[in-house]
Protein backbone atom coordinates (compact mmCIF):
# COMPACT_ATOMS: atom_id res chain seq x y z
CA UNK A 1 0.00 0.00 0.00
CA UNK A 2 1.15 3.58 -0.76
CA UNK A 3 1.57 6.04 2.51
CA UNK A 4 -1.63 8.33 2.18
CA UNK A 5 -0.85 11.56 3.50
CA UNK A 6 -3.08 13.93 5.00
CA UNK A 7 -2.09 17.54 4.91
CA UNK A 8 -4.00 21.65 4.71
CA UNK A 9 -2.69 23.82 2.56
CA UNK A 10 -0.36 26.60 4.63
CA UNK A 11 -0.47 24.08 7.89
CA UNK A 12 2.18 22.67 9.61
CA UNK A 13 1.69 19.80 7.60
CA UNK A 14 4.31 21.58 4.92
CA UNK A 15 6.95 20.80 6.72
CA UNK A 16 6.49 17.00 6.10
CA UNK A 17 5.28 17.09 2.45
CA UNK A 18 8.30 18.83 1.58
CA UNK A 19 10.30 16.14 3.31
CA UNK A 20 7.91 13.64 1.12
CA UNK A 21 8.80 14.83 -2.04
CA UNK A 22 12.76 15.45 -1.36
CA UNK A 23 12.86 12.10 -0.62
CA UNK A 24 10.78 11.04 -3.60
CA UNK A 25 8.69 8.85 -1.87
CA UNK A 26 5.81 7.04 -3.66
CA UNK A 27 2.73 8.62 -1.65
CA UNK A 28 -0.53 9.75 -1.95
CA UNK A 29 -1.26 13.38 -0.89
CA UNK A 30 -5.17 13.73 0.35
CA UNK A 31 -5.94 17.50 0.85
CA UNK A 32 -8.56 18.26 3.41
CA UNK A 33 -9.98 21.60 3.25
CA UNK A 34 -10.28 23.31 6.66
CA UNK A 35 -13.05 25.97 5.38
CA UNK A 36 -15.33 23.22 5.58
CA UNK A 37 -14.06 21.26 8.89
CA UNK A 38 -12.81 18.34 6.66
CA UNK A 39 -10.76 17.82 9.59
CA UNK A 40 -13.58 17.13 11.75
CA UNK A 41 -15.50 14.60 9.90
CA UNK A 42 -16.15 11.12 10.92
CA UNK A 43 -13.74 9.45 8.10
CA UNK A 44 -10.74 11.83 9.24
CA UNK A 45 -11.74 11.19 13.03
CA UNK A 46 -10.73 7.55 12.32
CA UNK A 47 -8.02 8.46 10.47
CA UNK A 48 -6.92 11.26 12.97
CA UNK A 49 -8.99 11.22 16.52
CA UNK A 50 -7.10 14.22 17.34
CA UNK A 51 -8.39 16.27 14.48
CA UNK A 52 -5.28 17.27 13.53
CA UNK A 53 -2.77 17.30 10.28
CA UNK A 54 -0.48 16.17 9.50
CA UNK A 55 -1.00 12.68 9.40
CA UNK A 56 0.65 9.25 7.52
CA UNK A 57 -1.23 6.27 7.33
CA UNK A 58 1.49 3.67 6.88
CA UNK A 59 1.31 -0.34 6.29
CA UNK A 60 1.70 -0.59 9.96
CA UNK A 61 -0.63 2.28 11.68
CA UNK A 62 -0.68 5.72 11.84
CA UNK A 63 1.74 8.73 12.37
CA UNK A 64 1.16 11.94 13.56
CA UNK A 65 3.04 14.71 15.08
CA UNK A 66 5.33 16.68 13.03
CA UNK A 67 8.68 16.00 15.22
CA UNK A 68 7.33 12.15 15.20
CA UNK A 69 7.02 12.16 11.56
CA UNK A 70 10.23 13.91 10.43
CA UNK A 71 12.51 12.16 12.51
CA UNK A 72 10.32 8.59 11.09
CA UNK A 73 11.28 9.78 7.53
CA UNK A 74 15.15 10.47 8.02
CA UNK A 75 15.17 6.81 10.00
CA UNK A 76 12.81 5.43 7.15
CA UNK A 77 15.30 6.82 4.52
CA UNK A 78 18.65 6.80 5.46
CA UNK A 79 20.36 7.06 2.53
CA UNK A 80 18.28 10.63 2.01
CA UNK A 81 20.95 12.15 5.12
CA UNK A 82 18.05 14.21 6.84
CA UNK A 83 19.25 13.94 10.35
CA UNK A 84 22.50 12.99 12.31
CA UNK A 85 21.08 9.43 13.05
CA UNK A 86 24.19 7.84 13.99
CA UNK A 87 25.81 11.20 16.80
CA UNK A 88 22.64 11.30 19.84
CA UNK A 89 23.91 14.63 20.41
CA UNK A 90 23.73 15.76 17.28
CA UNK A 91 20.16 14.13 16.98
CA UNK A 92 18.76 15.78 19.93
CA UNK A 93 20.34 19.57 18.96
CA UNK A 94 17.97 18.75 15.53
CA UNK A 95 15.13 17.40 17.87
CA UNK A 96 15.38 20.03 20.06
CA UNK A 97 14.84 22.32 17.19
CA UNK A 98 12.33 20.57 16.13
CA UNK A 99 10.03 20.31 19.69
CA UNK A 100 10.86 24.43 19.92
CA UNK A 101 9.30 24.73 16.83
CA UNK A 102 5.97 22.32 17.64
CA UNK A 103 5.78 23.75 20.87
CA UNK A 104 6.70 27.58 21.06
CA UNK A 105 7.18 28.51 17.51
CA UNK A 106 3.37 26.96 15.81
CA UNK A 107 1.45 27.49 19.87
CA UNK A 108 2.55 31.28 19.57
CA UNK A 109 1.31 31.26 15.62
CA UNK A 110 -1.88 29.11 16.58
CA UNK A 111 -2.75 31.61 19.14
CA UNK A 112 -3.78 33.99 15.91
CA UNK A 113 -6.08 32.02 14.27
CA UNK A 114 -6.77 29.07 17.19
CA UNK A 115 -7.34 30.89 20.39
CA UNK A 116 -10.81 29.72 20.94
CA UNK A 117 -8.38 26.31 22.21
CA UNK A 118 -7.37 27.98 25.27
CA UNK A 119 -10.48 30.40 26.25
CA UNK A 120 -13.99 30.82 25.55
CA UNK A 121 -14.27 34.42 25.43
CA UNK A 122 -13.72 37.10 22.42
CA UNK A 123 -12.38 39.49 23.92
CA UNK A 124 -9.51 37.09 25.42
CA UNK A 125 -8.91 35.79 21.74
CA UNK A 126 -8.57 38.81 20.32
CA UNK A 127 -5.68 40.10 22.74
CA UNK A 128 -4.42 36.85 22.19
CA UNK A 129 -4.28 37.82 18.55
CA UNK A 130 -3.15 40.87 19.06
CA UNK A 131 0.40 39.43 21.08
CA UNK A 132 1.07 37.33 18.38
CA UNK A 133 3.03 39.76 16.20
CA UNK A 134 5.79 40.25 18.95
CA UNK A 135 5.97 37.03 20.23
CA UNK A 136 6.92 35.64 16.93
CA UNK A 137 9.05 38.34 16.00
CA UNK A 138 10.83 37.29 19.87
CA UNK A 139 11.03 34.02 18.58
CA UNK A 140 12.69 34.23 15.47
CA UNK A 141 15.25 36.50 17.15
CA UNK A 142 16.28 33.86 18.64
CA UNK A 143 16.21 32.06 15.62
CA UNK A 144 18.07 34.97 13.53
CA UNK A 145 20.50 35.25 16.65
CA UNK A 146 21.05 31.35 17.94
CA UNK A 147 19.29 28.59 16.43
CA UNK A 148 20.04 29.18 12.57
CA UNK A 149 23.59 28.09 12.43
CA UNK A 150 23.72 28.58 8.27
CA UNK A 151 23.26 28.37 5.81
CA UNK A 152 20.98 25.36 7.15
CA UNK A 153 19.80 24.98 10.57
CA UNK A 154 22.27 22.63 12.03
CA UNK A 155 24.67 24.39 10.45
CA UNK A 156 26.46 22.44 6.84
CA UNK A 157 23.84 19.60 6.51
CA UNK A 158 20.49 20.15 5.23
CA UNK A 159 18.23 18.03 7.96
CA UNK A 160 14.27 18.07 8.44
CA UNK A 161 14.30 20.90 10.58
CA UNK A 162 14.60 23.05 7.49
CA UNK A 163 11.77 22.56 5.79
CA UNK A 164 10.00 22.99 9.38
CA UNK A 165 11.93 26.02 9.80
CA UNK A 166 10.71 27.20 6.36
CA UNK A 167 6.80 26.39 7.23
CA UNK A 168 7.24 28.54 10.32
CA UNK A 169 8.93 30.91 8.35
CA UNK A 170 6.38 30.87 5.53
CA UNK A 171 3.58 32.36 8.43
CA UNK A 172 5.07 35.25 9.07
CA UNK A 173 3.79 38.01 6.66
CA UNK A 174 0.09 36.41 7.80
CA UNK A 175 1.02 36.93 11.38
CA UNK A 176 2.58 40.65 10.84
CA UNK A 177 5.87 40.12 11.11
CA UNK A 178 8.41 41.07 8.46
CA UNK A 179 10.64 38.50 7.47
CA UNK A 180 13.33 41.04 6.18
CA UNK A 181 13.74 41.93 9.98
CA UNK A 182 15.55 39.00 10.07
CA UNK A 183 18.11 39.13 7.15
CA UNK A 184 19.37 35.20 7.65
CA UNK A 185 15.67 33.97 8.43
CA UNK A 186 15.22 35.84 4.90
CA UNK A 187 18.05 33.98 2.93
CA UNK A 188 17.01 30.17 4.47
CA UNK A 189 13.82 30.92 3.27
CA UNK A 190 14.89 32.49 -0.08
CA UNK A 191 17.69 29.09 -0.17
CA UNK A 192 14.65 26.90 0.52
CA UNK A 193 12.80 28.44 -2.39
CA UNK A 194 15.01 26.81 -4.69
CA UNK A 195 14.93 23.16 -3.54
CA UNK A 196 12.78 21.10 -6.22
CA UNK A 197 10.32 19.63 -3.70
CA UNK A 198 9.38 23.09 -2.56
CA UNK A 199 8.53 24.00 -5.90
CA UNK A 200 6.57 21.23 -6.37
CA UNK A 201 4.67 21.48 -3.03
CA UNK A 202 4.32 25.11 -2.78
CA UNK A 203 0.89 25.16 -5.36
CA UNK A 204 -0.27 22.63 -4.01
CA UNK A 205 -0.54 24.96 -0.47
CA UNK A 206 -1.93 27.60 -2.98
CA UNK A 207 1.82 29.50 -2.07
CA UNK B 1 32.47 16.15 33.90
CA UNK B 2 29.72 14.76 35.50
CA UNK B 3 26.84 16.35 33.27
CA UNK B 4 24.61 19.07 35.48
CA UNK B 5 21.18 18.61 35.38
CA UNK B 6 19.12 22.10 36.05
CA UNK B 7 15.58 21.64 36.66
CA UNK B 8 12.68 23.42 39.18
CA UNK B 9 10.39 21.51 41.55
CA UNK B 10 7.47 19.98 39.69
CA UNK B 11 8.02 21.16 36.49
CA UNK B 12 8.21 19.20 33.30
CA UNK B 13 12.06 18.69 33.46
CA UNK B 14 10.60 16.33 36.41
CA UNK B 15 10.54 13.70 33.51
CA UNK B 16 14.17 13.63 32.77
CA UNK B 17 15.21 13.81 36.45
CA UNK B 18 13.05 10.33 37.01
CA UNK B 19 15.10 9.15 33.49
CA UNK B 20 18.74 10.48 34.50
CA UNK B 21 17.63 8.27 37.62
CA UNK B 22 16.37 5.51 36.34
CA UNK B 23 19.39 4.70 34.09
CA UNK B 24 21.45 5.27 37.07
CA UNK B 25 23.66 7.97 35.50
CA UNK B 26 26.10 10.12 37.46
CA UNK B 27 25.19 13.65 37.56
CA UNK B 28 24.97 16.71 39.37
CA UNK B 29 21.64 17.83 39.67
CA UNK B 30 20.89 21.87 40.15
CA UNK B 31 17.66 22.93 41.40
CA UNK B 32 16.58 26.55 40.36
CA UNK B 33 14.06 28.27 42.65
CA UNK B 34 11.18 30.13 39.85
CA UNK B 35 9.60 32.16 42.86
CA UNK B 36 13.07 33.72 42.55
CA UNK B 37 13.57 33.57 38.88
CA UNK B 38 16.71 32.38 38.87
CA UNK B 39 15.95 30.92 35.41
CA UNK B 40 16.40 34.70 34.26
CA UNK B 41 19.99 35.30 36.00
CA UNK B 42 23.01 36.27 33.78
CA UNK B 43 24.61 32.63 34.64
CA UNK B 44 21.28 30.78 33.64
CA UNK B 45 20.92 32.06 30.35
CA UNK B 46 24.79 31.66 29.57
CA UNK B 47 23.33 27.62 29.88
CA UNK B 48 19.90 28.13 28.14
CA UNK B 49 19.11 31.65 26.86
CA UNK B 50 15.91 30.46 26.28
CA UNK B 51 15.40 30.68 30.37
CA UNK B 52 13.50 27.01 30.70
CA UNK B 53 13.53 24.01 32.13
CA UNK B 54 14.76 21.18 32.13
CA UNK B 55 18.66 21.98 30.70
CA UNK B 56 21.39 19.31 30.65
CA UNK B 57 25.20 20.38 30.27
CA UNK B 58 27.15 17.34 28.62
CA UNK B 59 30.55 17.47 27.37
CA UNK B 60 29.09 18.62 23.77
CA UNK B 61 26.62 20.83 24.57
CA UNK B 62 23.57 21.77 26.21
CA UNK B 63 20.66 19.92 25.19
CA UNK B 64 16.92 21.30 25.71
CA UNK B 65 13.68 20.35 25.10
CA UNK B 66 12.08 17.69 27.33
CA UNK B 67 11.16 15.17 23.90
CA UNK B 68 15.14 15.74 22.89
CA UNK B 69 16.30 14.95 26.20
CA UNK B 70 14.36 11.84 26.58
CA UNK B 71 15.38 10.16 23.15
CA UNK B 72 19.02 11.31 23.87
CA UNK B 73 19.24 9.58 26.93
CA UNK B 74 17.67 6.54 25.11
CA UNK B 75 19.75 6.13 22.90
CA UNK B 76 22.80 7.56 24.76
CA UNK B 77 21.98 4.50 27.60
CA UNK B 78 20.34 1.72 25.11
CA UNK B 79 21.22 -0.77 27.50
CA UNK B 80 18.24 0.61 29.93
CA UNK B 81 15.98 -0.10 27.12
CA UNK B 82 14.13 2.89 27.32
CA UNK B 83 12.72 3.13 23.88
CA UNK B 84 11.84 1.10 20.54
CA UNK B 85 15.28 2.38 18.86
CA UNK B 86 16.00 -0.28 16.53
CA UNK B 87 12.21 0.38 14.97
CA UNK B 88 11.36 3.37 13.18
CA UNK B 89 7.53 2.94 13.42
CA UNK B 90 7.13 1.87 16.92
CA UNK B 91 9.74 4.62 17.45
CA UNK B 92 7.66 7.16 15.92
CA UNK B 93 4.53 6.27 18.11
CA UNK B 94 6.42 6.77 21.01
CA UNK B 95 7.79 10.36 19.92
CA UNK B 96 4.10 10.87 18.61
CA UNK B 97 3.16 10.59 22.76
CA UNK B 98 6.06 12.89 23.66
CA UNK B 99 5.57 15.55 20.83
CA UNK B 100 1.85 15.52 22.08
CA UNK B 101 2.91 15.91 25.79
CA UNK B 102 4.91 18.78 24.84
CA UNK B 103 3.01 20.64 22.68
CA UNK B 104 -0.57 20.18 23.93
CA UNK B 105 -0.79 18.79 27.18
CA UNK B 106 1.96 21.24 28.53
CA UNK B 107 0.58 23.63 26.70
CA UNK B 108 -2.60 23.66 28.23
CA UNK B 109 -1.34 23.31 31.73
CA UNK B 110 0.76 26.85 31.30
CA UNK B 111 -1.87 28.52 30.61
CA UNK B 112 -3.19 28.53 34.10
CA UNK B 113 0.20 29.42 35.79
CA UNK B 114 1.95 31.44 32.58
CA UNK B 115 -0.73 33.26 30.48
CA UNK B 116 1.01 36.37 30.37
CA UNK B 117 2.97 34.01 27.90
CA UNK B 118 -0.20 34.73 25.41
CA UNK B 119 -1.64 37.93 26.35
CA UNK B 120 -0.62 40.75 27.88
CA UNK B 121 -4.40 41.68 29.99
CA UNK B 122 -5.13 40.20 32.82
CA UNK B 123 -9.05 39.70 32.36
CA UNK B 124 -7.70 37.68 28.79
CA UNK B 125 -5.22 35.18 31.53
CA UNK B 126 -8.23 34.98 33.63
CA UNK B 127 -10.33 33.18 31.22
CA UNK B 128 -7.17 31.19 30.02
CA UNK B 129 -6.83 29.82 33.61
CA UNK B 130 -10.59 29.48 33.82
CA UNK B 131 -10.37 27.58 30.71
CA UNK B 132 -7.24 24.81 31.56
CA UNK B 133 -9.73 22.19 33.65
CA UNK B 134 -11.96 21.36 30.58
CA UNK B 135 -8.97 21.41 28.41
CA UNK B 136 -6.97 19.09 30.88
CA UNK B 137 -9.81 17.19 30.88
CA UNK B 138 -10.33 16.57 27.78
CA UNK B 139 -6.29 15.73 27.15
CA UNK B 140 -6.71 13.10 29.58
CA UNK B 141 -9.74 11.90 27.94
CA UNK B 142 -7.52 11.15 25.08
CA UNK B 143 -4.79 9.13 27.28
CA UNK B 144 -7.18 7.09 28.92
CA UNK B 145 -9.45 5.77 25.76
CA UNK B 146 -6.47 5.92 23.27
CA UNK B 147 -2.91 6.79 24.07
CA UNK B 148 -2.55 4.72 27.18
CA UNK B 149 -2.26 0.98 26.19
CA UNK B 150 -1.60 -0.30 29.29
CA UNK B 151 -0.19 -0.94 31.59
CA UNK B 152 3.18 1.03 30.39
CA UNK B 153 1.72 4.43 27.82
CA UNK B 154 3.50 2.35 24.99
CA UNK B 155 1.91 -1.31 26.16
CA UNK B 156 4.19 -3.82 27.73
CA UNK B 157 7.27 -2.13 27.53
CA UNK B 158 8.56 0.95 29.71
CA UNK B 159 9.72 3.83 27.64
CA UNK B 160 10.55 7.57 28.19
CA UNK B 161 6.86 8.30 27.69
CA UNK B 162 5.94 6.68 31.23
CA UNK B 163 7.68 9.34 33.60
CA UNK B 164 6.70 12.16 30.91
CA UNK B 165 3.02 11.28 31.24
CA UNK B 166 3.52 10.84 35.01
CA UNK B 167 4.80 14.43 34.73
CA UNK B 168 1.97 15.52 33.07
CA UNK B 169 -0.76 13.25 35.95
CA UNK B 170 1.12 15.07 39.02
CA UNK B 171 -0.45 18.44 37.40
CA UNK B 172 -3.97 17.26 37.30
CA UNK B 173 -4.99 18.45 41.05
CA UNK B 174 -3.28 21.72 40.20
CA UNK B 175 -5.19 22.27 37.53
CA UNK B 176 -8.40 21.92 38.91
CA UNK B 177 -9.20 17.87 37.88
CA UNK B 178 -10.03 14.94 39.75
CA UNK B 179 -7.38 11.89 38.52
CA UNK B 180 -9.85 9.75 39.80
CA UNK B 181 -11.94 10.27 36.41
CA UNK B 182 -9.42 8.44 34.81
CA UNK B 183 -9.18 4.70 36.43
CA UNK B 184 -6.63 3.52 33.60
CA UNK B 185 -4.54 6.98 34.21
CA UNK B 186 -4.69 6.80 37.96
CA UNK B 187 -3.22 3.31 37.85
CA UNK B 188 -0.23 4.25 35.95
CA UNK B 189 0.46 7.17 38.03
CA UNK B 190 0.45 4.69 41.09
CA UNK B 191 2.21 1.98 39.21
CA UNK B 192 5.11 5.08 38.70
CA UNK B 193 5.09 6.20 42.09
CA UNK B 194 6.21 2.40 42.89
CA UNK B 195 9.69 2.91 40.69
CA UNK B 196 13.00 3.59 43.01
CA UNK B 197 13.69 6.04 40.80
CA UNK B 198 10.53 8.01 41.20
CA UNK B 199 10.91 7.79 45.07
CA UNK B 200 13.92 9.19 44.80
CA UNK B 201 13.51 11.92 42.87
CA UNK B 202 9.78 13.29 44.33
CA UNK B 203 11.12 14.53 47.60
CA UNK B 204 13.74 17.05 45.14
CA UNK B 205 10.81 18.22 43.64
CA UNK B 206 8.75 18.70 46.94
CA UNK B 207 6.13 16.60 45.84
N1 LIG C 1 1.59 19.14 17.39
C1 LIG C 1 0.98 18.88 16.11
C2 LIG C 1 0.01 20.01 15.78
C3 LIG C 1 -0.91 19.70 14.65
C4 LIG C 1 -1.84 20.88 14.40
O1 LIG C 1 -2.23 21.60 15.33
N2 LIG C 1 -2.21 21.07 13.14
C5 LIG C 1 -3.13 22.16 12.79
C6 LIG C 1 -2.71 22.82 11.49
S1 LIG C 1 -1.15 23.69 11.63
C7 LIG C 1 -4.53 21.60 12.61
O2 LIG C 1 -4.71 20.51 12.09
N3 LIG C 1 -5.56 22.36 13.04
C8 LIG C 1 -6.92 21.97 12.81
C9 LIG C 1 -7.82 22.36 13.93
O3 LIG C 1 -7.36 22.89 14.96
O4 LIG C 1 -9.02 22.11 13.78
C10 LIG C 1 2.05 18.76 15.04
O5 LIG C 1 3.12 19.35 15.19
O6 LIG C 1 1.84 18.04 14.04
N1 LIG D 1 9.16 22.75 25.40
C1 LIG D 1 9.98 22.82 26.62
C2 LIG D 1 9.25 23.66 27.63
C3 LIG D 1 10.11 24.05 28.78
C4 LIG D 1 9.31 24.90 29.78
O1 LIG D 1 8.42 25.67 29.38
N2 LIG D 1 9.64 24.78 31.09
C5 LIG D 1 8.94 25.56 32.08
C6 LIG D 1 8.67 24.71 33.32
S1 LIG D 1 7.50 23.42 33.03
C7 LIG D 1 9.82 26.74 32.49
O2 LIG D 1 11.04 26.61 32.56
N3 LIG D 1 9.21 27.92 32.75
C8 LIG D 1 9.93 29.03 33.24
C9 LIG D 1 9.42 30.34 32.73
O3 LIG D 1 8.48 30.34 31.91
O4 LIG D 1 9.96 31.35 33.16
C10 LIG D 1 10.20 21.40 27.14
O5 LIG D 1 9.38 20.53 26.87
O6 LIG D 1 11.24 21.16 27.77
Amino acid sequence: MKPRFYYAPKTCALATHIVLEHIGIDYEGIKLDFRENQQRTKEYLAVNPKGRVPALVTDRGVITETPALLLYLAQTYPQAELAPLSDPFALAEMQAANSWFCSTVHVVHAHGPRGSRWSDDAAAQQSMKAKVPQNMSECFAWVESELLRGPWVMGANFTVADPYLFTMSSWLTSDGVDIAKFPRVAEHYKRMLEMPAVRKVMPLHGM
